[in-house]
């Protein structure tokens, strides 16, 4: 047998760029191989009447043959190849998928645009966290796709005629950043959107997730700024703004704007605006996979069954050995604790969810080394691709898993910005006590801890002549004090 | 069932500190879970008719009471307690064991210096790598215990009645650190190895491999000081002039000697010196584990039937989940590339060793995350706990997993000191073009390639008509002729 036999590859033929992802199958999860991405600006090679131009053909098929060599190895049945937007419309596209399909040696598929939409659904629906009520909206080259969907089921899907290749060589042809341009982008848009609306609107979501390098943008521009990762239509304006301000597309120029997406950007900009105001949206968060990742999925027949951050915490406990039996004591102490003091501290729901994903992970740095295992967690947190944690999520975790023991860095927890520093603040502290009570790792030897906040400061009730009967036990509260007090957290003992 | 189950524990009551090591079993291997030191110096409470002062009963007392909170959880089947030579020695010993197990709620056993010796050796075999016929040195605070073997089976055991407590109250009472000091101490060790180094030399060793503080405090010093890791008498002598120099005990002051060390140090290094001496050791290195490892690995029944180094790779390739068939690929090509320059290249069996196990972890990162899985395969390296492998041959390893693709940096090949630079360079070489021709996992599809070496120049030849019909593999490589080429390493293809 080939160690190739557990691979797959996913290829998407787009207007702007053509993508390759190679992945392999290891214990009911997707490990990445390979990405190869080439810019082949197909879009670009159509004319007015639609026909493809020999130059972009070439660039495309020069491309074709990097991939075919690695495709070889492949098994045809874990390979598929599809294309959008650009070969939906170009009226010689046979001429260039014959060639194409002769370099490939597999079949490549012109998708329509409703089976690229609900391809990008089961993209997003296997790798994103959050209420499973969702809009998905993924802006491409030369297409738009809008569903809505409930769990693993599409509900309604649309694939619209712009892009923000096309809307760049429309709106933005004298590569001025002025008002008006963005205005005109935002108008024709929002008449492309309108017709659609209503039964979006109709069938409703929860969450609302962006795929595409448009929000991918955002997201690390936001993130370059410290701001949080939620997209709104104010940040959006603020960003339209200050886009404005540079003048002319060579001279954009945002902290967290990579070169790579800066031209493109303005027109994704206006495109996303316009979904925004036409579609109500509030706030809006990153998709962790789209088209290519629904292709693989596709392959792979696994089932969105349950919650996919509480399939990525399982396989992650699994692969770094936890001990789930301690996960979960630590994790129902901390509840009890967080009941204890939602009220005055004013946990939300999320943030006492993200404190139970930090219980299920808090041992996992012990798969590294017993010496510095928090360091290891937070590491192995910040650094593995976790289906269904935004980035912001990811760093909370990796932070509050820092401070789960030992002197508190109070700076990291502050650096992260999922949830307001004070709240991350009280997490820890939550988390810290949980493991400290559960550290002999038996059900019956939970202490009965009463926990009452009064402002910020915990008050901890033990039962009478706990302390004499556990000196260990005493030992580590006490010393638990003192690290809560050297960063200014009372914690009075009883 | 509770998840304690699977956790033993191993206390040992020594003369110096009392240590209890907590693990945990875990897909065959283990995971620790707790180590706790405490300086008890039961020795200091021996007075000349070895009588243990009621004092020093009260500090081991109160050490132990903090153990015994932590061993209720554990099965009593899962707990070893020993105590040596102090309470070997001490004529009241009766009194402070009847109380500690009172405490403890378990037996403890007051083990025979032969009984010592064979569990530290127990120990080494299970924890460290390099020739399974070894000379074994462990300096106790009361005793040393010197030990040869072959695999798990011990050929000549002896327990000596000093130790670097015991030495450092008979020969640096006055705490200076004088010529005199050392030469006595160094002069009354040599008199007690005497009568047995004949028939240790006559079992005789390929490996010497040093426990305890003493060696892992040279290890530390030479760790800090960019020394390689082998100790030798030069460098023993180097280090005790610097001693000599400091003059007093409490201005001690060498790089990398921590201040936990540094009052047993003086002591200890002349003890190590006169076995050096009176042994002929050419070179020493670090133990991976003594007398817990000994005691836990006791309890877990694992055999010791492979080669260690052996076994932590595959415990790892398969934690990591690692394509081993991938990995024995690019370690067979990378044998082939290396038996191809090794004579001019001067690649001896360790390094040779090395680049082999360089190749089965390779892609361990990718468990991580596919987007830097070089620098996370790295980083897994560095802070695993992996028996067998001495700090300075992770840290070559890790340097070698770090450069295995992309840009080099050649200062982290200077970095570490298990092999010259010039020999970490040449095995990354060798690693990269072994991964790279192995790109598309299938041994059929493996290109003849021949390897020479013209000085630091290599010259690579492929069969007629490959880079035509390989484009990918062709970009792969004119890229890594280009990597190459920034550090100044020719590589000329054909």
């Amino acid at each position: 047998m080939h160690s190739s036999a557990s691979l797959y590859a996913a290829i998407d033929l787009g207007s702007n760029s053509f993508h390759m992802l190679v992945v392999r199958e290891v214990a009911g999860s997707i490990q990445t191989l390979t990405r190869i991405k080439r810019k082949v600006r197909l879009a670009a090679g159509l004319d007015h009447e639609n026909h493809l131009s020999q130059e972009a053909m070439e660039r495309g098929w020069q491309c074709l043959r990097l991939f075919a060599e690695r495709l070889q190895d492949i098994p045809p049945a874990h390979i598929r190849v599809v294309a959008t937007a650009t070969l939906r419309l170009a009226v010689n596209a046979d001429v260039f998928l014959e060639q194409a399909q002769t370099i490939l040696g597999c079949p490549v598929q012109v998708i329509s645009g409703e089976e690229e939409a609900r391809l990008i659904y089961q993209g997003v629906a296997h790798t994103t966290g959050g209420s499973d009520k969702r809009l998905v909206v993924d802006i491409g080259g030369a297409s738009t796709e809008l569903v809505t969907g409930n769990g693993a089921q599409t509900t309604a899907l649309f694939s619209l005629s712009m892009g923000c290749v096309t809307w760049l060589e429309r709106f933005f042809t004298d590569r001025h950043l002025a008002q008006e341009n963005f205005a005109a982008a935002e108008q024709a848009a929002r008449d492309v959107i309108r017709p659609v609306a209503d039964e979006l609107r109709r069938h409703g979501w929860e969450a609302c997730v962006g795929a595409s390098g448009t929000v991918q943008a955002l997201q690390e521009i936001m993130m370059a700024q410290g701001m949080d990762e939620r997209i709104t239509l104010a940040k959006l304006q603020q960003l339209k703004q200050r886009a404005i301000q540079c003048g002319r597309l060579e001279e954009l120029e945002i902290e967290g704007l990579t070169l790579e997406r800066a031209l493109v950007f303005p027109s994704g900009l206006a495109i996303l605006i316009a979904i925004f105001t036409e579609l109500e949206i509030s706030c809006m968060t990153l998709a962790g996979g789209a088209l290519r990742e629904g292709l693989v999925y596709g392959m792979l027949h696994l089932a969105v069954d349950q919650d996919i951050r509480t399939r990525t915490l399982r396989n992650v406990q699994h692969r770094f050995m936890v001990d789930t039996q301690q996960a979960n004591r630590v994790a129902r102490l901390a509840s009890q604790f967080a009941d204890s003091v939602e009220q005055p501290w004013e946990l939300d729901e999320f943030s006492c969810e993200m404190l139970q994903n930090a219980c299920e992970l808090h041992e996992m740095g012990l798969s590294v080394d017993f010496k510095q295992a928090p360091v290891h967690a937070a590491w192995l947190v910040r650094n593995l691709d976790l289906p269904g944690f935004t980035p912001a999520q990811k760093k909370l975790l990796a932070t509050l898993l820092l401070n789960q023991t030992n002197t508190i860095d109070i700076s990291s927890l502050h650096q992260q910005n999922a949830v307001p520093p004070r709240i991350a603040e009280r997490l820890c502290r939550l988390l810290r006590l949980a493991i400290l009570f559960s550290n002999r790792r038996r059900d019956d030897t939970l202490p009965v801890v009463d926990l009452n906040a009064d402002g910020d400061t915990l008050h901890l009730t033990l039962p009478a002549g706990w302390m004499a009967a556990h000196p260990l036990g005493k030992e580590l509260l006490l010393q638990e004090t003192l690290w809560q007090s050297y960063v200014h957290w009372q914690l009075d003992v009883e």
